[in-house]
């Protein structure tokens, strides 16, 4: 049976990619996808998520929802990295279906209570959806059957801040308050994704491969690389939120730790995510607080990048 | 000629290695130790500096400084670790010298001044005496050699919460005084001294080299080691505090990285150093101010033991 999964996404070169594979695999059974800002202003994420499904042909639920962070004031988008319409500026084809009237939280809630202990909840942006969702309705934390995070950094270093990875900086405040619940959750951060590079031949191949939906992530994927090449020295871009999925189909190709999450909210530090690995004791108890997440350390990068081409362009038969 | 040096320390049996070294190296020009609260409380710390030296047979003068941090609230020391008494709980001989009656922060402003462009200040405990000498002669900046700092972790976690190293944690004021100080600065912090584990059979060497000195740094070895066993599954212990001497005889023993630090003082991350590498951008440019300090990023483990072993064992001609 596929897993049932709502995507949670703020699309985004990457997260464009991570919903091609999202529609594409046989394993996945895609419920919906919920928009949030982050890479992009909310009105373009849903812009976005309704034009990638409609040219993967497919008739997927788009619900909006936060169009800024819980407590801190929003930054801009950042536009030299994604493009001010999420998808490297590229001229787009008009949308013709429209997001849903309920809001993305109340659309995980529904979904996740229609089915109890089944669905997983995958998110690769700011994380303001799902602390609405378990403001709206607590008991989320006992039904859903898991939820992906793609943010955060243990080890790695920031991609925003010396400490602090984009997502997570975006909103702390709900980050805090997700990575906190008492549910079961794996986070994908920079320590997993940095370690897989997608490279141009194979992003050649896939876009040979998705018809339309390929020529929009070929395009988009252009402005994204020259960010990598300009900013990082790197020919080729970190498949970020692709990884999640990933994880969710192959976790053999990642090196799990179990440990308590905390996020700083404020200061020097804030979006910096804290794990405290478990059975390990420090200076306080403070650390070591509510329930114990696994934390993706590493990934086998080649085999990352090896599963996500085989699915987007060979793809397993339905 | 041999660089004149203040060592400022917490002895501590990791310290007291490194006063052993700086005793014996005869490149290195020992001025005085200078004392802080830290693993042990502060007449413990001065107790054991003036042992030390009396047991190598030299008269090095003592100060002693800081009882407790600038502004948190003084946490008790790690007993566990170093034993009560700073070296494994072990019975020690009667001292028989004293301490300065100046303090340990105006000791090292008279002896900067004395000699300025030529002195080191190497610290291995909490910040508060360089701290205090700044307060005292700000413009100790541009008459120092260099300031070595044995602390802090940038991508190694941390050894008291999840990210912060002990003698940052212990006075997170100072360290944000000291590390952003426009002063030539070298952190060596845990992601270069945990690559070095000093192993019993080498220990042991240096035990039966050392004389009367050997015998505490053997018998206190032997409680640490204890501590690394049990805590962290290790047979050996990282000797942190020599590694800030080894850096300033054989820099290229180390991997440095160039950036700008930030100490976080309050809040989860308490006692975190950040660093901001050189010529890279974040999202806003808070992270990037001041005086770009030299890092150690990683340390040729073996190649620090060996130099180690051989300045104690058989220490090159005076």
């Amino acid at each position: 049976m596929p897993t049932p999964i709502i995507f949670d996404t703020d699309p985004g070169v990457d997260d464009a990619q991570a919903i091609a594979i999202a529609l594409a695999h046989p394993d996945i059974e895609l419920l919906g996808l919920t928009t949030t800002f982050g890479n992009v202003t909310i009105e373009v994420a849903t812009h976005n998520a309704l034009l990638l499904a409609e040219l993967a042909g497919q008739s997927i639920p788009v619900a909006q929802g936060a169009a800024g962070p819980l407590v801190k004031p929003k930054n801009p988008p950042p536009g030299h990295i994604h493009g001010d319409n999420g998808l490297g500026n590229i001229e787009l084809p008009q949308v013709t279906t429209q997001a849903l009237k309920q809001s993305a939280a109340q659309f995980i809630v529904d979904q996740v209570n229609a089915r109890p202990g089944e669905v997983v909840l995958v998110a690769v942006g700011p994380l303001g959806n799902l602390a609405a969702a378990l403001q709206l309705d607590p008991t989320l934390v006992d039904k859903v059957k898991r939820v992906v995070v793609m943010g955060g950094s243990i080890r790695e270093g920031g991609n925003v801040t010396p400490v602090a990875e984009a997502n997570i900086f975006n909103d702390p405040h709900a980050a805090a308050r997700v990575l906190q619940a008492d549910w079961p959750l794996t986070l994908v951060g920079l320590d997993a994704t940095h370690r897989c590079v997608l490279d141009p031949q194979s992003m050649a191949q896939i876009v040979e491969a998705q018809g339309q939906l390929g020529k929009v992530l070929g395009e988009s994927y252009a402005f994204y690389r020259a960010f990598y090449q300009q900013a990082l020295g790197i020919d080729g871009c970190c498949p970020h939120d692709s990884c999640a999925l990933v994880w969710l189909m192959r976790p053999d190709l990642f090196r799990v730790e179990r440990g308590y999450l905390s996020v700083v909210t404020d200061g020097l530090a804030e979006g910096q995510t804290l794990m405290a690995p478990e059975r390990r004791e420090f200076v306080d108890p403070r650390w070591s607080q509510g329930n114990v997440a696994e934390v993706c350390m590493n990934a086998d990068g080649p085999g990352v990048i090896d599963w996500i081409v085989d699915t987007l362009v060979t793809p397993p038969a339905r």
